[in-house]
């Protein structure tokens, strides 16, 4: 791994690149780059496409604002954890919701679903999914990731349920359950896990019958220790826990 | 364990108290009791002290908006891990120095020592950390934990290293490490560890020098992946990975 690379900056745009190919940097981003790090003509800066591509980008011209670059290398380059986490995690009071995903982002999550259980309070609009999406986007930026989590609209705990077979191991944090993840993870660890659903309930908890039901479909319960820990909390130590039991951290 | 009181409600009173003992609440915590939770003469609640015990009060009568209890009975049940994590972390930007607190006593460390580094840009007046012990006492509550963290005067990191001595062993979390936590535990298991001093830098990073003189003083260092993690980050991650290591999660 490239270390240096670490204390760089590096922008978000959003498209598959060629060497040699002209772009355009507008708005936000260009503020940023040229205004915020005050980058000037010549600068080289990189870029990722949040699909695992990092740019190396000259810096030919200002206009009106706009930065016009020329990409002068390309890089498959993706620092995610080798499993693919998605975090289906209920809506949050306040700023949690946006707190548990800029972690989770940080950490490396390949998906966000945001799921309606019996307890959930919160509900999502397209403007707060939007709001999400920058979120994510600022923490990939700091975290210096390459691959942007999917964000999913938001879906019924049934709904959830219903697509738990298309994940090697459906995990669910859940107060009441003993189980240890090193358990859980030992035991499946000979059919080659890649694809990780992640359950985390709402402030109020799950109901016993959510609970029911997922055990039912396969999910796997396990603790994260005596304390009761608020649900965007757990969501971070959940992760934490799986890319060390996974080797990546 | 009594897994029923997770579900309870837990109000904080810093003192000790004995069976029969009469006691008044005031101010916030009465308000709190009393009109948020709309909690009657009759009811009974649950206190802690903060240092380990549990007491059942019930509620007598309310008098000027006090609360006056008798204390029914009381239990010596720490919650809190079996080893002690003292958490040595720069203040950091924004409110993250709250968020890396309010997380770390949801957790359970047992001290919190804002320490500041060469690259450390927020200094700590005495009304921040008056602040920073309410968060603290508002997470212990939410996390139904029963010892208060002890909250430090902030102090230099050469006064850090000098303290070195006083834990049974010193963790730095190091982007530019290699090694992992479990390395460093398995090597250090058999000298019962009790005491552990967890350092987290500033947005900034570490200095070599800072890094130089940690290492001759008998710090190890540890990697949390190839990812760039926040401050406030890191130290979640680093204590949810101490906790599990030590099976206390």
């Amino acid at each position: 791994m490239n270390r240096d690379f670490l204390s760089c900056e590096i922008y978000y745009y959003p498209k598959k690149l060629e060497i040699g190919e002209k772009i355009i940097i507008k708005n936000e981003e260009a503020k940023h780059i040229l205004k915020v790090m005050r980058h000037k003509i010549g600068d080289k800066i990189k870029l990722t496409n949040g699909l695992g591509y990092e740019y190396e980008v000259l810096i030919k011209k200002i206009e009106k604002k706009n930065l016009i670059g020329e990409v002068l290398n390309k890089k498959f380059l993706p620092r995610e954890p080798t499993i693919k986490i998605t975090l289906a995690s209920s809506p949050l009071k306040g700023e949690n919701t946006e707190i548990i995903l800029a972690k989770a982002t940080e950490l490396g999550i390949g998906g966000f679903i945001p799921v309606y259980f019996q307890n959930t309070v919160v509900k999502l609009n397209e403007n707060k999914l939007k709001r999400l999406k920058k979120i994510s986007i600022a923490s990939l930026k700091t975290s210096a990731g390459t691959i942007l989590p999917e964000i999913y609209k938001p879906i019924t705990f049934e709904e959830l349920v219903n697509n738990f077979f298309s994940y090697d191991l459906v995990l669910l944090a859940y107060e009441n359950s003993d189980t240890k993840l090193a358990n859980i993870i030992n035991k499946n660890k000979k059919n080659n896990i890649k694809n990780i659903l992640l359950i985390i309930g709402p402030e109020g908890g799950f109901t016993l019958k959510e609970i029911k039901i997922a055990e039912e479909k396969g999910a796997n319960l396990f603790t994260l220790g005596k304390r009761r820990l608020r649900s965007e909390t757990a969501g971070i130590v959940a992760i934490s826990l799986i890319l060390y039991e996974f080797n990546n951290i």
